[in-house]
Protein backbone atom coordinates (compact mmCIF):
# COMPACT_ATOMS: atom_id res chain seq x y z
CA UNK A 1 0.00 0.00 0.00
CA UNK A 2 1.32 3.70 -0.79
CA UNK A 3 0.07 7.01 0.81
CA UNK A 4 -0.63 8.15 -2.40
CA UNK A 5 -4.15 6.56 -2.97
CA UNK A 6 -6.90 9.49 -3.94
CA UNK A 7 -10.73 9.45 -4.21
CA UNK A 8 -11.97 9.11 -8.18
CA UNK A 9 -15.25 11.04 -8.26
CA UNK A 10 -17.81 8.02 -10.11
CA UNK A 11 -18.36 10.14 -12.75
CA UNK A 12 -14.44 10.23 -14.13
CA UNK A 13 -14.15 6.07 -13.05
CA UNK A 14 -14.50 5.04 -16.82
CA UNK A 15 -11.21 6.63 -17.59
CA UNK A 16 -9.11 4.72 -14.72
CA UNK A 17 -9.94 1.85 -17.51
CA UNK A 18 -10.77 3.50 -21.01
CA UNK A 19 -7.30 3.11 -22.62
CA UNK A 20 -7.84 -0.62 -22.27
CA UNK A 21 -5.08 -2.14 -19.78
CA UNK A 22 -4.81 -5.11 -18.53
CA UNK A 23 -6.41 -4.93 -15.05
CA UNK A 24 -6.22 -7.31 -11.86
CA UNK A 25 -9.52 -8.99 -10.54
CA UNK A 26 -9.97 -9.38 -6.62
CA UNK A 27 -12.84 -10.81 -4.74
CA UNK A 28 -13.26 -12.54 -0.92
CA UNK A 29 -15.48 -14.77 0.52
CA UNK A 30 -15.83 -16.32 3.93
CA UNK A 31 -12.44 -15.45 4.39
CA UNK A 32 -10.70 -16.72 1.44
CA UNK A 33 -9.24 -14.24 -1.33
CA UNK A 34 -8.40 -14.45 -4.51
CA UNK A 35 -6.98 -12.12 -7.39
CA UNK A 36 -6.55 -12.71 -11.29
CA UNK A 37 -5.48 -11.09 -14.19
CA UNK A 38 -7.41 -9.94 -16.69
CA UNK A 39 -7.22 -8.58 -20.42
CA UNK A 40 -10.67 -9.11 -21.12
CA UNK A 41 -12.35 -6.05 -19.14
CA UNK A 42 -14.26 -3.32 -20.59
CA UNK A 43 -16.15 0.09 -19.58
CA UNK A 44 -19.75 -0.16 -20.27
CA UNK A 45 -20.87 2.97 -19.20
CA UNK A 46 -21.17 5.87 -17.57
CA UNK A 47 -23.72 6.99 -15.15
CA UNK A 48 -23.88 5.07 -12.65
CA UNK A 49 -20.80 4.06 -14.15
CA UNK A 50 -20.35 0.15 -15.09
CA UNK A 51 -17.83 -2.32 -16.74
CA UNK A 52 -18.23 -5.79 -18.17
CA UNK A 53 -15.28 -8.44 -17.28
CA UNK A 54 -14.74 -12.06 -18.42
CA UNK A 55 -14.23 -14.95 -16.14
CA UNK A 56 -13.35 -18.29 -17.33
CA UNK A 57 -15.26 -21.07 -15.09
CA UNK A 58 -12.59 -22.80 -14.34
CA UNK A 59 -11.65 -19.42 -12.28
CA UNK A 60 -11.61 -19.89 -8.54
CA UNK A 61 -12.05 -15.52 -8.39
CA UNK A 62 -15.23 -16.16 -10.31
CA UNK A 63 -16.92 -18.36 -7.52
CA UNK A 64 -16.00 -16.07 -4.98
CA UNK A 65 -17.58 -12.76 -6.91
CA UNK A 66 -20.69 -15.18 -7.49
CA UNK A 67 -20.93 -15.83 -3.64
CA UNK A 68 -20.02 -12.59 -2.30
CA UNK A 69 -21.73 -10.16 -4.95
CA UNK A 70 -18.94 -7.65 -5.06
CA UNK A 71 -15.20 -7.30 -6.43
CA UNK A 72 -12.06 -5.24 -7.19
CA UNK A 73 -10.70 -4.44 -10.48
CA UNK A 74 -7.60 -2.38 -10.90
CA UNK A 75 -5.38 -1.57 -12.77
CA UNK A 76 -1.60 -2.71 -12.16
CA UNK A 77 1.64 -1.48 -13.56
CA UNK A 78 4.91 -1.86 -14.90
CA UNK A 79 6.16 -2.37 -11.44
CA UNK A 80 3.76 -5.19 -10.92
CA UNK A 81 4.72 -6.81 -14.06
CA UNK A 82 5.91 -10.12 -12.63
CA UNK A 83 2.79 -10.56 -10.21
CA UNK A 84 0.23 -9.52 -12.96
CA UNK A 85 1.72 -12.18 -15.00
CA UNK A 86 2.05 -14.69 -11.93
CA UNK A 87 -1.76 -14.70 -10.92
CA UNK A 88 -2.35 -14.97 -14.36
CA UNK A 89 -0.77 -18.32 -14.38
CA UNK A 90 -1.55 -20.53 -11.74
CA UNK A 91 -5.20 -20.75 -9.98
CA UNK A 92 -6.03 -20.80 -6.32
CA UNK A 93 -7.61 -24.36 -6.88
CA UNK A 94 -4.28 -25.61 -7.49
CA UNK A 95 -2.54 -23.42 -4.99
CA UNK A 96 -3.62 -22.55 -1.86
CA UNK A 97 -0.59 -20.06 -1.07
CA UNK A 98 -1.21 -18.32 -4.87
CA UNK A 99 -1.26 -15.36 -3.12
CA UNK A 100 1.77 -15.45 -1.52
CA UNK A 101 3.31 -17.10 -3.83
CA UNK A 102 2.65 -14.38 -6.19
CA UNK A 103 4.17 -11.77 -3.96
CA UNK A 104 0.62 -10.37 -3.81
CA UNK A 105 0.59 -7.79 -0.43
CA UNK A 106 -3.30 -6.66 0.30
CA UNK A 107 -5.01 -3.81 1.71
CA UNK A 108 -8.36 -2.84 2.39
CA UNK A 109 -10.15 0.64 1.63
CA UNK A 110 -12.75 2.55 3.44
CA UNK A 111 -13.77 -0.96 5.48
CA UNK A 112 -14.84 -2.56 2.21
CA UNK A 113 -15.29 -6.04 2.17
CA UNK A 114 -12.81 -6.21 -1.17
CA UNK A 115 -8.96 -7.39 -0.93
CA UNK A 116 -7.07 -4.61 -2.66
CA UNK A 117 -3.51 -4.98 -4.49
CA UNK A 118 -0.82 -3.09 -3.41
CA UNK A 119 0.96 -1.19 -5.90
CA UNK A 120 -1.20 -0.70 -8.51
CA UNK A 121 -2.42 2.25 -10.33
CA UNK A 122 -6.07 2.71 -10.01
CA UNK A 123 -8.86 0.67 -8.34
CA UNK A 124 -12.72 0.42 -8.71
CA UNK A 125 -15.01 -1.92 -6.06
CA UNK A 126 -18.14 -3.14 -8.18
CA UNK A 127 -21.64 -4.70 -7.34
CA UNK A 128 -21.95 -7.92 -9.62
CA UNK A 129 -25.06 -6.91 -11.44
CA UNK A 130 -26.33 -10.65 -11.86
CA UNK A 131 -27.53 -11.65 -15.44
CA UNK A 132 -27.01 -15.29 -15.39
CA UNK A 133 -27.93 -16.04 -19.31
CA UNK A 134 -24.32 -13.60 -19.52
CA UNK A 135 -22.22 -15.35 -17.31
CA UNK A 136 -23.29 -18.58 -18.04
CA UNK A 137 -23.25 -18.61 -22.40
CA UNK A 138 -20.27 -15.92 -22.28
CA UNK A 139 -18.69 -16.30 -19.08
CA UNK A 140 -19.70 -12.50 -19.25
CA UNK A 141 -19.64 -10.54 -15.90
CA UNK A 142 -21.43 -6.90 -15.45
CA UNK A 143 -20.19 -4.80 -12.56
CA UNK A 144 -21.41 -1.10 -11.69
CA UNK A 145 -18.62 0.90 -9.64
CA UNK A 146 -19.53 1.75 -6.35
CA UNK A 147 -16.01 3.15 -5.59
CA UNK A 148 -12.98 4.53 -7.67
CA UNK A 149 -9.32 5.62 -6.55
CA UNK A 150 -6.19 6.11 -7.94
CA UNK A 151 -2.31 6.55 -7.34
CA UNK A 152 -2.36 10.42 -7.34
CA UNK A 153 1.30 10.79 -9.06
CA UNK A 154 -0.10 9.23 -12.20
CA UNK A 155 -3.54 9.94 -12.15
CA UNK A 156 -5.06 13.07 -10.69
CA UNK A 157 -7.63 15.74 -11.49
CA UNK A 158 -9.47 13.20 -13.78
CA UNK A 159 -6.33 12.43 -16.05
CA UNK A 160 -4.09 10.28 -16.39
CA UNK A 161 -0.16 11.64 -16.61
CA UNK A 162 1.63 8.73 -17.31
CA UNK A 163 4.05 11.18 -19.39
CA UNK A 164 5.11 13.06 -16.18
CA UNK A 165 5.04 10.05 -13.54
CA UNK A 166 7.63 7.17 -12.85
CA UNK A 167 7.70 4.64 -16.06
CA UNK A 168 6.96 2.10 -13.15
CA UNK A 169 3.74 3.30 -12.85
CA UNK A 170 2.33 2.91 -16.39
CA UNK A 171 -0.27 0.42 -17.58
CA UNK A 172 0.22 -2.99 -18.97
CA UNK A 173 -1.37 -3.94 -22.14
CA UNK A 174 -1.51 -7.72 -22.67
CA UNK A 175 -1.69 -9.15 -25.90
CA UNK A 176 -0.57 -12.75 -25.26
CA UNK A 177 1.64 -15.47 -23.82
CA UNK A 178 3.01 -13.06 -21.04
CA UNK A 179 3.76 -10.38 -24.02
CA UNK A 180 2.62 -6.97 -22.27
CA UNK A 181 3.21 -3.51 -24.12
CA UNK A 182 3.07 -0.45 -21.53
CA UNK A 183 1.25 2.14 -22.80
CA UNK A 184 2.87 5.09 -24.50
CA UNK A 185 3.35 8.57 -25.28
CA UNK A 186 0.22 11.04 -25.30
CA UNK A 187 -0.78 12.24 -28.49
CA UNK A 188 -1.29 16.11 -29.46
CA UNK A 189 -4.77 17.35 -28.24
CA UNK A 190 -6.85 18.16 -31.16
CA UNK A 191 -8.91 21.52 -31.47
CA UNK B 1 -5.59 0.90 -48.93
CA UNK B 2 -2.55 -0.25 -48.47
CA UNK B 3 -0.42 -3.23 -50.41
CA UNK B 4 0.95 -4.62 -46.39
CA UNK B 5 -2.61 -6.29 -45.57
CA UNK B 6 -2.25 -9.95 -44.58
CA UNK B 7 -4.79 -12.41 -43.47
CA UNK B 8 -4.63 -13.46 -39.80
CA UNK B 9 -5.65 -16.85 -38.51
CA UNK B 10 -8.56 -16.64 -36.57
CA UNK B 11 -7.57 -18.46 -33.93
CA UNK B 12 -5.24 -15.32 -33.28
CA UNK B 13 -7.30 -12.75 -33.85
CA UNK B 14 -8.44 -11.84 -30.39
CA UNK B 15 -4.65 -10.77 -30.24
CA UNK B 16 -5.65 -7.70 -32.44
CA UNK B 17 -7.82 -6.17 -29.90
CA UNK B 18 -6.20 -8.30 -26.85
CA UNK B 19 -3.94 -4.64 -25.56
CA UNK B 20 -7.15 -2.27 -25.21
CA UNK B 21 -6.78 0.11 -28.54
CA UNK B 22 -9.84 2.30 -29.07
CA UNK B 23 -11.20 1.03 -32.51
CA UNK B 24 -13.49 2.13 -35.13
CA UNK B 25 -16.78 0.22 -35.97
CA UNK B 26 -18.07 -0.08 -39.52
CA UNK B 27 -21.07 -1.49 -41.30
CA UNK B 28 -23.59 -0.79 -44.69
CA UNK B 29 -26.95 -1.16 -44.96
CA UNK B 30 -28.88 -0.91 -47.92
CA UNK B 31 -25.88 1.48 -49.68
CA UNK B 32 -25.48 3.65 -46.72
CA UNK B 33 -22.16 3.21 -45.29
CA UNK B 34 -20.95 4.57 -41.48
CA UNK B 35 -18.07 4.45 -39.21
CA UNK B 36 -17.79 5.45 -35.57
CA UNK B 37 -15.00 5.55 -32.63
CA UNK B 38 -15.52 3.31 -30.11
CA UNK B 39 -13.26 3.11 -27.27
CA UNK B 40 -15.37 0.45 -25.43
CA UNK B 41 -14.66 -3.17 -27.66
CA UNK B 42 -13.49 -6.01 -25.62
CA UNK B 43 -12.59 -9.68 -26.61
CA UNK B 44 -14.91 -12.21 -25.41
CA UNK B 45 -13.98 -15.59 -26.74
CA UNK B 46 -11.19 -17.16 -28.36
CA UNK B 47 -12.61 -20.16 -30.31
CA UNK B 48 -14.96 -19.02 -32.29
CA UNK B 49 -13.25 -15.24 -31.26
CA UNK B 50 -15.86 -12.83 -30.14
CA UNK B 51 -16.17 -9.58 -29.00
CA UNK B 52 -18.06 -6.98 -27.10
CA UNK B 53 -18.59 -3.53 -28.57
CA UNK B 54 -20.92 -0.75 -26.42
CA UNK B 55 -22.96 1.28 -29.13
CA UNK B 56 -24.87 3.85 -28.13
CA UNK B 57 -28.67 4.08 -29.11
CA UNK B 58 -28.20 6.89 -30.84
CA UNK B 59 -25.33 5.92 -33.42
CA UNK B 60 -26.46 5.45 -36.84
CA UNK B 61 -24.02 2.85 -37.22
CA UNK B 62 -25.51 0.53 -34.80
CA UNK B 63 -28.90 1.09 -36.44
CA UNK B 64 -26.82 -0.23 -40.05
CA UNK B 65 -25.50 -3.28 -37.36
CA UNK B 66 -28.82 -4.17 -35.97
CA UNK B 67 -30.59 -4.76 -40.12
CA UNK B 68 -27.51 -5.94 -41.79
CA UNK B 69 -26.52 -8.53 -38.82
CA UNK B 70 -22.37 -8.13 -39.59
CA UNK B 71 -19.98 -4.88 -38.47
CA UNK B 72 -16.22 -4.69 -38.64
CA UNK B 73 -13.72 -3.50 -36.16
CA UNK B 74 -10.37 -2.14 -36.99
CA UNK B 75 -7.87 -1.04 -35.08
CA UNK B 76 -6.86 2.41 -36.05
CA UNK B 77 -3.63 4.07 -35.75
CA UNK B 78 -1.43 7.49 -34.95
CA UNK B 79 -1.49 8.08 -38.84
CA UNK B 80 -5.93 8.02 -38.20
CA UNK B 81 -5.73 10.18 -35.09
CA UNK B 82 -7.59 12.93 -36.47
CA UNK B 83 -9.94 10.35 -38.47
CA UNK B 84 -10.34 8.36 -35.52
CA UNK B 85 -11.64 11.39 -33.08
CA UNK B 86 -13.78 13.31 -35.84
CA UNK B 87 -16.01 10.23 -36.80
CA UNK B 88 -16.15 9.95 -32.88
CA UNK B 89 -17.40 13.84 -32.71
CA UNK B 90 -20.63 13.76 -35.76
CA UNK B 91 -23.34 11.04 -36.42
CA UNK B 92 -24.54 10.40 -39.72
CA UNK B 93 -27.83 11.21 -38.59
CA UNK B 94 -26.84 15.19 -38.36
CA UNK B 95 -24.05 14.65 -41.40
CA UNK B 96 -24.93 13.04 -44.25
CA UNK B 97 -21.69 13.58 -46.08
CA UNK B 98 -19.89 12.62 -42.37
CA UNK B 99 -17.33 9.48 -43.86
CA UNK B 100 -15.82 12.74 -46.73
CA UNK B 101 -15.82 15.17 -44.12
CA UNK B 102 -13.60 13.11 -41.96
CA UNK B 103 -11.48 12.14 -44.80
CA UNK B 104 -12.83 8.38 -44.33
CA UNK B 105 -11.55 6.28 -47.03
CA UNK B 106 -13.27 2.98 -47.69
CA UNK B 107 -12.28 -0.47 -49.34
CA UNK B 108 -13.38 -4.19 -49.43
CA UNK B 109 -11.90 -7.20 -48.42
CA UNK B 110 -12.49 -10.44 -50.23
CA UNK B 111 -16.26 -9.01 -51.59
CA UNK B 112 -17.27 -9.22 -48.05
CA UNK B 113 -20.38 -6.63 -47.73
CA UNK B 114 -18.70 -4.44 -45.18
CA UNK B 115 -17.28 -0.98 -45.82
CA UNK B 116 -13.35 -1.11 -44.20
CA UNK B 117 -11.24 1.81 -42.98
CA UNK B 118 -8.45 2.01 -45.01
CA UNK B 119 -4.92 3.19 -42.94
CA UNK B 120 -5.44 1.06 -40.19
CA UNK B 121 -3.49 -1.41 -38.39
CA UNK B 122 -5.91 -4.40 -38.06
CA UNK B 123 -9.53 -5.52 -39.60
CA UNK B 124 -12.11 -7.88 -38.05
CA UNK B 125 -14.93 -8.33 -39.79
CA UNK B 126 -17.94 -10.01 -37.32
CA UNK B 127 -21.77 -11.52 -37.41
CA UNK B 128 -23.51 -9.94 -34.86
CA UNK B 129 -24.93 -12.31 -32.06
CA UNK B 130 -28.25 -10.75 -31.48
CA UNK B 131 -29.07 -10.33 -27.82
CA UNK B 132 -31.58 -8.29 -26.91
CA UNK B 133 -31.91 -7.67 -23.90
CA UNK B 134 -28.38 -6.78 -23.96
CA UNK B 135 -28.49 -4.13 -26.82
CA UNK B 136 -31.63 -3.13 -25.18
CA UNK B 137 -30.69 -2.77 -21.43
CA UNK B 138 -26.67 -2.30 -21.76
CA UNK B 139 -26.12 -0.90 -25.14
CA UNK B 140 -24.08 -4.10 -25.46
CA UNK B 141 -23.16 -6.02 -28.97
CA UNK B 142 -21.82 -9.54 -29.19
CA UNK B 143 -19.80 -10.22 -32.30
CA UNK B 144 -18.22 -13.31 -33.98
CA UNK B 145 -15.39 -12.60 -35.75
CA UNK B 146 -15.30 -14.17 -38.80
CA UNK B 147 -12.29 -13.15 -40.88
CA UNK B 148 -9.55 -11.35 -39.45
CA UNK B 149 -6.20 -9.17 -41.41
CA UNK B 150 -3.40 -6.96 -40.44
CA UNK B 151 -1.38 -4.63 -41.76
CA UNK B 152 2.08 -6.61 -41.72
CA UNK B 153 4.49 -4.19 -41.50
CA UNK B 154 3.10 -4.28 -37.47
CA UNK B 155 1.38 -7.62 -37.06
CA UNK B 156 3.07 -10.53 -38.34
CA UNK B 157 3.36 -14.33 -37.54
CA UNK B 158 0.45 -13.97 -34.68
CA UNK B 159 2.03 -10.79 -32.69
CA UNK B 160 2.48 -6.80 -32.79
CA UNK B 161 5.81 -5.25 -33.54
CA UNK B 162 4.93 -1.88 -32.29
CA UNK B 163 8.84 -1.32 -31.71
CA UNK B 164 10.17 -2.21 -35.04
CA UNK B 165 7.20 -0.29 -36.88
CA UNK B 166 6.49 3.05 -37.79
CA UNK B 167 5.35 4.91 -34.88
CA UNK B 168 2.66 5.98 -37.12
CA UNK B 169 0.89 2.54 -36.69
CA UNK B 170 1.11 2.24 -33.01
CA UNK B 171 -2.60 1.80 -31.76
CA UNK B 172 -4.97 4.39 -29.82
CA UNK B 173 -6.21 4.24 -26.50
CA UNK B 174 -8.44 7.01 -26.06
CA UNK B 175 -8.28 8.82 -22.37
CA UNK B 176 -11.53 11.17 -22.54
CA UNK B 177 -12.56 14.67 -24.28
CA UNK B 178 -10.10 13.44 -27.60
CA UNK B 179 -7.00 12.59 -25.10
CA UNK B 180 -5.27 9.73 -26.50
CA UNK B 181 -2.20 7.78 -25.71
CA UNK B 182 -0.14 5.77 -28.54
CA UNK B 183 0.49 2.18 -27.16
CA UNK B 184 4.24 2.53 -25.82
CA UNK B 185 7.05 -0.14 -25.34
CA UNK B 186 7.25 -4.11 -25.30
CA UNK B 187 7.99 -5.04 -21.51
CA UNK B 188 10.61 -7.84 -20.96
CA UNK B 189 9.33 -11.50 -21.55
CA UNK B 190 8.77 -13.12 -18.35
CA UNK B 191 10.11 -16.54 -17.48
Amino acid sequence: MNSFISPVPLDKAYRLINHGPTVLVSARHDGVDDVMAAAWCCALDFAPPKLTVVLDKSSATRRLIEQSGVFAIQVPNVALLRLTNAVGGVSLNDAPDKLARCGVELFDIEGQPLPLVAGCSAWLSCRLITEPHNQQAYDLFIGEVTGAWADDRVFSNGRWHFEDANPSLRSLHHVAGGNFYAIGEPLAELP
